[in-house]
């Protein structure tokens, strides 16, 4: 029988019990012998970084670089129990043969869950109605809308826009979705039911927009002030991806003037300083970064990753392998 | 071959479009001989309503007292294309026998997912936390709260009620779902997959306590001062029902002292002034009563009262048929 792999945990601490309740520490230490206090200082850990075959990483790693690896020469897996890998996980990994893999599957789920309950939101003009409720006047019919038959702008067909975009085509609302994203071909937008637009015209067409597109030096500011003028009045941005993506004084400045309203859990700068206008303003929700996994909700990180464990040790494929490649396109 | 029935619109004239967009209007006119002007007050078309067999009411149609009946002699269906018939419809309707149908069915989708999504979002706290970010700091991971496992309190298990449990006992998320609810039998709350209990335990148990009671006499504040102490610390209260179950201030008190989240589509009174603090408060969405059908969600209730239209002329049982006895137990 082979030899157990020698795992390091390398995370914050404060999250661990979140991330590895008992039942999966315990799942966990059935399967590897685990380092016992996590890591978020390589030289803290010298002797367990020399001998770990796998990291099981999570908020709070520290960066897996040339010094770093050079200290953990049987290192044959990082196991990343949270979303993006961009953080902490540097080209030479994959360039030394390391497998990675993320539990980017797992925290879209609740992300998918904010994206949609604001989107519906938004298709009804919901902050809207709120803001212009404060005068103490109920809106007349004229002034309702409804979220049947409106049309939402996917911005990016990732992990969870896709996910965004099966719950709209399911939903009896009938809604009509548009899809902007450069790499999708015209027979996989029929397999999705959306219509593939360019920016600008989902722009122009779209009630509600939201950004699903990855964080790159390309997409910077891909929502400016000219797409946003695009927007009929009325209008809703919901931003659930990178602030990046987003001009955030440009949309404010629309939000403000009550163009348009936005549903934002993500800003360029974040966080969002104390007295930005954002922060005040009623058709405007703004959340400071809440979408993905949290509390409770931590534990299905800590799940995917003690899964793909159990997958490295039996010698199975990894369902969250990320390759060197994707990291040019992925959040 | 029976003589085609005549049938009156009574409803308010701007929203007549949008119950009844041109296809659906088609339909009703093949069904029927309809008098052409939607009328509001019968004055207006008493020739009309003597020769009335039949009713399809809307948003601001008429009262149809004693009064009201003596001038329509042949009346045999009030078909209304809208949620409750109580505002319009007095028990001597039943008492001449004419039948009566409600789109409440049909008002019910939009109600639920509106719901679902305030439900949802609650259980993360998100209100509380778009509150706390006003000072420009994201939260530590131990301020954060999933909705992974987060006991919801629903009290009346009515329709929207029934709906709203349904989709939560089907979440992935585990919800632990708590029902108060007099008329609900243990089978019947196992069937549901809730744990029945009384009001004041709900209370004191639930993270987000949602309401779907009727608007009784008896339930007048059902929701007062003294449950809402029984509230852990960060709770909230969701109603999208009707604003009298909810002592108002009460629950302005437990949001201005950031003790609770409230997300209100209703209130008592409606509208709510402008200068409540309710309007302002930055953990508290007050929206105005714009969770039911609204917009283009309206042909919704058009649809649902035609093809009612259509079950009455061919001697079918009405689906949305509302008794006598209703009256004393539906919202």
């Amino acid at each position: 029988m082979a030899e157990r792999p020698k795992l390091v945990l390398a995370m914050r601490p404060d999250i661990l019990d979140l991330v590895l309740p008992a039942p999966l520490r315990a799942r966990l230490d059935a399967l590897a012998d685990v380092h016992p206090a996590p890591v978020t200082d390589w030289d803290d850990a010298g002797a367990a970084l020399a001998a770990a075959d796998v990291l099981f990483t999570g908020w709070g790693s520290p960066v897996l670089d040339t010094a770093a690896l050079e200290r953990a020469p049987r290192l044959a897996a990082v196991i990343h129990a949270a979303g993006s890998v961009k953080g902490h996980v540097r080209p030479e990994v994959w360039q030394r043969g390391v497998a990675v893999s993320s539990a980017a599957d797992a925290n879209a789920a609740p992300v998918i869950e904010f994206t949609l309950a604001t989107v519906w939101l938004a298709a009804r003009r919901t902050l809207g109605a709120a803001a212009g409720y404060t005068g103490g006047q109920l809106p007349g019919h004229q002034e309702r809308t409804g979220a049947d038959g409106a049309t939402v702008g996917v911005i990016g067909a990732s992990r969870i826009g896709r996910g965004v975009i099966a719950r709209l085509t399911a939903s009896p609302a009938g809604f009509r979705v548009l899809l902007a994203d450069p790499y999708v071909p015209a027979a996989e937008a029929d397999r999705l039911g959306v219509e593939l637009v360019g920016p600008d015209e989902l722009f122009r067409r779209s009630d509600v927009v939201t950004v699903h597109a990855p964080d790159l030096p390309e997409t910077h500011h891909l929502v400016d002030a000219r797409r946003l003028a695009l927007l009929r009045d009325g209008a809703a941005v919901v931003n659930t991806a990178r602030g990046r993506l987003v001009d955030t004084e440009a949309l404010t400045r629309e939000c403000a003037a009550g163009r348009l309203d936005a549903y934002l859990d993500v800003t360029e700068p974040e966080p969002l300083p104390a007295g930005h206008p954002l922060h005040l303003l009623p058709n405007v929700l703004l959340t400071p970064h809440i979408a993905g996994c949290q509390g409770t909700e931590v534990r299905r990180l800590g799940a995917y990753a003690v899964d793909e464990v159990e997958r490295w040790v039996r010698g199975e494929p990894l369902l969250g392998a990320v390759l060197a490649d994707d990291l040019a396109r992925i959040a």
